[in-house]
């Protein structure tokens, strides 16, 4: 099958052996990919993973090995971690995500979805709503982690929320916390990029514009660059909490002792719930369509890598059909 | 009077003036004070304070110029920060020790404790109970920045709890949280101050028999090393809480990707509330008696310096009487 394989470089190959589905696992035939930042930082060392890139998917089940056999033929989205399933301390009690045995799709000791075929436990799948795009449904996995920040801390309505960074990620957290009702700004760099958030409700803020001040109940640090960290830090108000959503190869050299004095919540981040995301999209509450950049069949896959790099790109799609 | 004021240099001095009090603070002659890490800090140039230095006293109120009447001739502990008591964002709802106008005892824009007299609000102060000793009622305040960890965060029966750092807030900490009923430990490199914990159903713990694992619900860093938070990085479980009770000067090198990928919650914890404080060593719950390694008179105070640098000593107090 047609696959991008990452071993210290890029290949894209023709002849990968399709996976073979384990007991519980279903085949699915990919429609369509995105590139994440996280796979560009996995190209600089992260998570020392190689082999099949690619986490955000939409396919379609062809086969099932276990009793969900109602989801062959369904266009489906998919959670990227499997557990173990067995550890009284995490998947047992829900938390497979932390499973310690865990693999992740295109991350860790699993091949992910830059492909034609994948395997994923049926258990991780989610049907796509009908009036869903193939390209929107591939934004299920990054919004559900933005989804993920208020699954894990309480957004008041009356909270001054702040996100720093207009990437993808950025985007996508400020408009699931819109949805809090609470008072959202994004801080980035791109006219272009801030502009899609404020025609959502969120308030969009140049780093020039922006006031170097301790007055945010909560920060949301997605810049993904070494030092978002500090810059959060003199944005949060005492007691206020920050999410740290970046996940960078990179070591930062930080100073934490306002951590300590401004007694300061931090919170990192990670994968999220997929039915908020799946029904933010379809009920219309988020509109992810304008944060696609491009979208490129497999024969054009090195260079939607090219243009997954550029500063000015949002999400980057691959087409596997 | 006598004071010990730090300025680039440690002068004991015997002609400093007295301070006056403002309306609603009162004067305090100071019994006795304790020397704290963050004093040493202070000298390293933490906080870039000059003045008197020390926060930890016991006194007795002289003079009250507000309302407290019945204050006068009590022995007294004081809680450090002074609010403007006006902002709402902060004084207004009863969080003076974060106001943006506070001062603080010895730290921060105020003459501290280490001297024979000392102001303070009125309502900062709290009545020493009869059975507490003076040198006792010196831990009141370090004792309060441990029981801030529970005031700050649901500490549970369940929960396995570990201290790193067995200095004297890590040994308030441990013994603080003990009170849970959870299973606290604490790892440290000291076997004489370890055994202070073990004396009061607190787990000790040598850094060589500390198993790097990440099964702690909760880990509180008081190592006042640079290194603690990786240390604790290593120790707490996913989805675990990471107490930052540590303020140091220098800046720290680490990689806080294990932050988002766990998704642990990091939290600043400083001062306290000083009514728990009092109740846990008044009722006897804790007993600090063990940690007070030396009383030294004004006259030897440069030796009470000397003698809190080194590595075995804990809490040296200097007796202002």
């Amino acid at each position: 099958m047609k696959a991008i394989v990452w071993d210290k470089g890029l290949r894209f190959v023709e002849d990968y052996p399709p996976p073979e589905p384990k007991k519980g696992e279903a085949l699915i035939r990919v429609i369509m990919a995105g590139i994440c930042n996280t796979d560009l930082e996995i190209m600089k060392g992260y998570m020392g993973f190689t082999g099949i890139l690619g986490h955000e998917f939409v396919g379609v089940v062809e086969v099932v090995t276990g009793d969900n056999r109602c989801l062959i033929g369904r266009r489906v989205v998919g959670e990227i971690n499997c557990g173990c399933g067995m550890c009284p301390a995490y998947c047992l009690k829900g938390l497979q995500n932390h499973c310690p045995g865990r693999t992740t799709l295109g991350i860790a000791k699993k091949d992910g979805a830059f492909a034609e075929y994948i395997t994923l436990p049926e258990g991780n799948l989610y049907e796509v709503p009908d009036n869903l795009s193939d390209e929107e449904a591939v934004f299920t996995e990054p919004l559900a982690a933005a989804f993920e920040i208020t699954d894990q801390i309480h957004v008041k309505p009356t909270d001054r929320v702040l996100v720093i960074g207009d990437g993808k990620l950025g985007l996508l957290c400020a408009l699931a916390l819109k949805l809090t009702g609470a008072d959202v700004s994004l801080a980035g760099r791109h006219g272009a990029k801030l502009e899609i958030a404020q025609d959502q409700q969120v308030t969009a803020i140049t780093i020039e514009e922006l006031i170097i001040e301790k007055i945010y109940d909560i920060v949301v640090e997605a810049t993904g660059r070494p030092d978002g960290l500090a810059t959060a830090l003199k944005l949060v108000r005492p007691r206020g909490t920050i999410v740290l959503k970046s996940t960078v190869a990179d070591e930062r050299r930080i100073n934490l002792t306002p951590v300590v004095v401004d007694e300061i919540h931090l919170v990192g981040s990670r994968c999220g719930p997929f039915k908020p995301a799946l029904r933010a999209m379809s009920k219309g509450g988020i509109n992810v369509k304008p944060l696609i950049s491009g979208i490129f069949p497999f024969s054009e896959a090195p260079r939607a890598f090219e243009k997954a790099r550029e500063r000015e790109s949002l999400k980057i799609i691959i087409d596997f059909r």
